[in-house]
């Protein structure tokens, strides 16, 4: 049975409020539609934290730097309100472009230092859209917890800084990387990926975890990184936009690991833009 | 006696929540201290309309654009406290800078449109200080209502755009400016002012409250405005950085009257800045 869908936040608010009334604790997944495995292992984590949980559909322009990749980005409501309803999500809140930016909006926030480099660098006004909108859905929905993507490394640490300094009081917690048998990371953007693109695809995760290995076997960073780009872009791929070593909670650059490190990488393929990170962790260097 | 004073946003919320659990309805006065009977109005007016009120107490440096203008702000936490208690306040929240601004503090609050001109011309990065400030303390105290003076009108409206745009549930009140016997508006500012200085303040609300009975009667606003801002010269004030019709909603620019107008002044004796504002009711047009 497909998830039961609102699109205001009126309607949101009284069942939150009737889950409340009952002292449940209420869970939030937002989400831009277009769900896979990834999406629904968020959703399952949300489940064990939370007695209800509401997962949010909502293609937010703000946090698209480029109308090609907004026009292209592929929508599927009912299909997914089927897989939420499967998965056991409790309500599925779809508002509309006027119920989330009604005309005299004027609001953004925007979060210094961890939105900086890597994804910021190459998306000018991303991190501004997702700091805002997910500053909505959290008032909008006032969760106990909720759950983001650790595919999307940076905007999780993002969000983290955001609601510390604001002093949202909710839990934030990411869940893991979801991967199809080949390695490669799961994304709604995958499905614009060509029949050759999806067979390269799987080198981009391969040649990741290949490079953070050798960086925790004590390799110099600067070299594996300037040879797994190589690696990329001879598999098929058009472009590295970056791929950096960097701290795992303030994402500030790492010259030299020995402390809990992140390698992250966007790069090009199909023109698609793919993004993964994979752990470094500081105990393999001991 | 003495309102009870707390410092940290754990306790502030422990009190909260013993409050909520009994069923109290909650109201918010966030203040920069100085208190004078203007904020104590605003605290008698947050009393009508919740049953138990916190009163904040936090210079906000992120929204003083001039450190000299943050050096001398008046501070009399003490007093407050003592004048808190008279009145019927239940809390006195006044954190320190840590508690507010953590190191690694990275997040902004930026609202256009309504922050733009006026105040926001002549004080840089202000709006956002306060945008910013407000929703903190609305997080993390959460209250049904919150009160805050028309005497700063436009932070008023700001607040106003920046609680509907980011789904904030509470409720903003404005409370009516407070005058002295001469017709100075009420301001911690005040307290700066020659002795020369206290004489001369009151022909700028004087000459506000003229143009704006002169407007209402259909004389030509370009007009009204350039004379009264000579005659604010002629009182002594060595500046008047605006003096503007606007529209009382959204402050955009009022070129010829016909609706609910608010007129607006900023203006400098004896190195204090002032500002005030009044009705320009669209009745009076009629």
């Amino acid at each position: 049975m497909s998830v039961s869908i609102v699109r205001t936040v009126a309607e949101l608010r009284a069942r939150i409020e009737q889950w409340r009334h009952a002292g449940y604790r209420v869970g939030l997944v937002p989400t831009m539609g277009a769900l896979h495995d990834g999406h629904l292992s968020l959703v399952r984590l949300a489940k064990t934290r939370a007695d209800r949980v509401v997962v949010t559909l909502f293609v937010n322009p703000k946090q698209f730097n480029n109308a090609d990749d907004l026009a292209a980005y592929p929508r599927s409501e009912a299909e997914d309100a089927g897989k939420l309803g499967a998965v056991g999500a409790d309500l599925l809140f779809a508002p509309g472009l006027d119920e989330m930016y009604p005309q005299g909006f004027s609001t953004t926030v925007s979060v210094a230092g961890v939105s900086e480099g890597l994804c910021g660098a190459f998306r000018p006004g991303h991190f501004d859209g997702v700091a805002t909108v997910v500053t909505k859905l959290l008032l909008q929905s006032q969760p106990d917890v909720a759950v983001f993507g650790e595919k999307d490394f940076q905007q999780l640490a993002v969000i983290r800084r955001l609601v510390a300094d604001l002093n949202m009081p909710v839990t934030i917690v990411g869940g893991p990387i979801v991967r199809e048998d080949g390695g490669l990371a799961m994304s709604s953007r995958n499905l614009r990926l060509t029949r050759g693109g999806r067979a390269a695809a799987p080198r981009l995760s391969a040649a990741l975890f290949d490079a953070a290995k050798r960086i925790a076997a004590g390799e110099d960073v600067d070299s594996v990184i300037a040879q797994t780009k190589a690696d990329i872009l001879a598999a098929g791929f058009t472009e590295v936009e970056y791929l950096e070593l960097r701290d795992a909670e303030t994402l500030a650059p790492v010259a030299k690991p020995g402390q809990a490190a992140r390698l992250l990488v966007a790069a090009w393929l199909d023109g698609v833009r793919l993004i993964d990170n994979v752990p470094v962790s500081a105990q393999i260097y001991a």
